[in-house]
């Protein structure tokens, strides 16, 4: 049965709820051994699933553990994700935003194991910052300031857990079925009434194309039909890093200068405008441009940078203690001329080796760490110029600037 | 590295020795796990591998172990491989005819995990002949009578063990570029200077069609071609069970009546004549029409079936003393009619529940329980009238006639 199965995908073949349904659960409780899960993971990378059977696998997915229901909250409740990307702290600036703008924000993020932590880890730069709210802390919180950034307090689609960890190991994480139904499983069970997918394309991301990112986003956009749940989503850049920032504290702190005004054009500074825009155009039934100027108006009148300000202190946190390292070395230019790539993939490879992110499960996560670029793409620099400031720790690996930065 | 070399086969590109190298045995040495090693067999199921990664892998395989010279023995030798079906006793007319006609015989065979033995049981059937011969004892026995049938008396290909068996329980089995590097890297480490290999079609084979089994058999003789070794191949039915028997004492017995002449002609014989010619023409130099008077004349007049008792006698087995149960049960025709099929797989399905084979690497063989077809395809039966007749032991599974004859 198992083998019939795999089998029946290996030749391309379209597999029923009941058939996939055996097979997942089957690996949950044990009948299904990881090389026969993996070898039909592979099978799927390659062949493909229909619609129907991304609807069916997203199904035993969400059904795999707790949903959440905050349908007693007034009001729209709008969710984002992010495929993942370098730099990516785009929540800091579009959740308060958002929130402040009067739309419930109640984001339950997950830790990472990637070039830097998750959300969570970067919330927990901020000292005293609590993650682990319950679900009880949480309705008062959203009640009390409209607005929650917490760790997942409910066990939501275990089964995500164990197939992203086989994926991960097994070369099997760049397809579009497979991708689709885990994020659309986790961010269903969360209970959102609409969702923004924000769809990173480049080297320092899952997809290397437009065209498969469209694919993943329509995808997404069809399973969420299927739950009664709008889905939009925006594709976004992933060769360059976001902003000037990789690294937990460092992320935050600019995160704070973009809702201070101090930065106010940037691809972080833009892409997070353009996030805002579209969750307030969900949450408030607008138009785009009418929910942009609204997001605008909140930067420039500081009502976001004191939602969050709100958030921070109501969850315990103190914003003037943020993990940053005093320990400081400087990447500088070794010729004149323009900046015209900065790497995401190797400045993410860089932060990893300072420790911002786990090379493997057991790793901590050193929040102060990371890397601060000085200067963006399009800027001229000469030689000797500061391209970037490294923050770290005990150990600096060795550095090939010419990988990293392309100046012509 | 492991992850990239899998994530290369994913997307279609051909590997390198090196690549393939350590994947394969860092598979051996534990570096790379079983569910990895699984997710890459399904790549290449799917995606296939080029000729240069056939041969890589051909030669990484034999490198995994021993290899034999029999170049002191003088005269070509010429080996033959089965892909394996239902009642395929060939090797005990084919090896004898052989050999009857000066062409030095020395067959390993190995033992099967099938729906009966492989040809090293179907040897065990009879009593006291000897499986385990020496490397000496093979050397001195090709110069005393040109002929031996034995097991495995070295390590070759252990690699080709370990991925086996992981293929088997991931549905990675049917891979042309897996099977011809399998199936050669074993028939080239065990030394025969021509390689003759009979390739299965039907529903009782991996092969379904003509069209794949034509691939298999060009892909090997371009790897017979790397290692200087001349291969041939002949496409053959299974659909059909070979000949009246199967089970491994009735299926040595069925050989036996062949050699003395009791059968001339039904799909079984027909194919021995037909490997035979094919094995004597490579091995004498002559046109096959030639070499198949040969074989014709040495079934005539004996000197094939004196060559197997002498064989037999020389490794300790009574040729009178082979293992056939004394229970039997009869399965009548329920119908008049000409019987126009008769389903190999579902023969050999029944020869496994009665025992004949294995169903877990644990469980024992029965040499003596199998099914003896009374009637053959294309002749006209009766109601009541007698289809076949089961060896049993102690337990007779449920039959279904219908699934197993068609009579119209």
């Amino acid at each position: 049965m198992i083998l019939d199965i795999i089998d029946k995908k290996r030749v391309g073949k379209e597999l029923s709820y009941k058939e996939l349904d055996y097979l997942f659960n089957g690996y949950l409780n044990g009948d299904v051994c990881d090389y026969q899960m993996s070898s039909f993971l592979m099978a799927v990378c390659i062949n493909g699933m229909t619609d129907e059977e991304v609807f069916a696998l997203t199904k035993i997915f969400i059904d795999s553990g707790d949903s959440l229901d905050f349908s007693s909250i007034p009001g729209i409740k709008v969710d984002k994700h992010s495929t993942g990307g370098i730099g990516d702290k785009t929540t800091f600036v579009v959740a308060p935003i958002v929130a402040s703008l009067g739309i419930p924000v109640i984001k339950m993020s997950g830790r990472g194991l990637g070039y830097t932590g998750g959300t969570i880890d970067k919330l927990e730069s901020i000292k005293g910052y609590k993650v682990d709210l319950s679900e009880k802390e949480i309705m008062k919180q959203v009640k009390d300031i409209n607005f929650v950034l917490t760790g997942q307090s409910h066990d939501l689609v275990p089964m995500d857990k164990v197939i992203y960890a086989l994926r991960d190991v097994t070369a099997t994480v760049k397809s579009i079925p497979l991708i689709a139904s885990s994020i659309m499983s986790k961010k269903i069970a969360s209970g959102a009434d609409k969702i923004l997918i924000d769809i990173k394309v480049g080297n320092g991301a899952f997809l290397s194309n437009k065209e498969e990112a469209k694919k993943l986003g329509d995808l997404m956009v069809r399973i969420g039909n299927i739950y009664g749940r709008e889905v939009r989503y925006v594709i976004s850049d992933m060769n360059t890093p976001l902003g000037y920032s990789v690294g937990n504290g460092l992320e935050v702190i600019e995160a704070l200068d973009v809702l201070k005004g101090k930065e106010t054009s940037n691809n972080f500074v833009n892409l997070c405008i353009d996030l805002s825009s579209e969750m307030v155009s969900m949450g408030l039934n607008i138009s785009k441009d009418e929910a942009r100027k609204l997001v605008v108006k909140s930067i420039e009148d500081k009502t976001a940078y004191n939602k969050f300000l709100e958030l921070v202190s109501y969850q315990g946190g103190d914003i003037n203690n943020i993990s940053i390292s005093n320990k400081k070395c400087i990447i500088k230019s070794n010729k004149n001329g323009e900046i015209t790539k900065i790497n995401a993939l190797e400045i993410g490879k860089l932060a990893l080796e300072l420790g911002a992110g786990k090379k493997n499960i057991k790793d901590k996560i050193d929040y102060g760490v990371g890397v601060r670029l000085n200067k963006l793409i399009g800027e001229k620099v000469k030689k000797g110029d500061t391209l970037a400031t490294l923050y770290v720790n005990n150990k600096v690996p060795n550095i090939d600037i010419d990988k990293i930065f392309t100046i012509c």
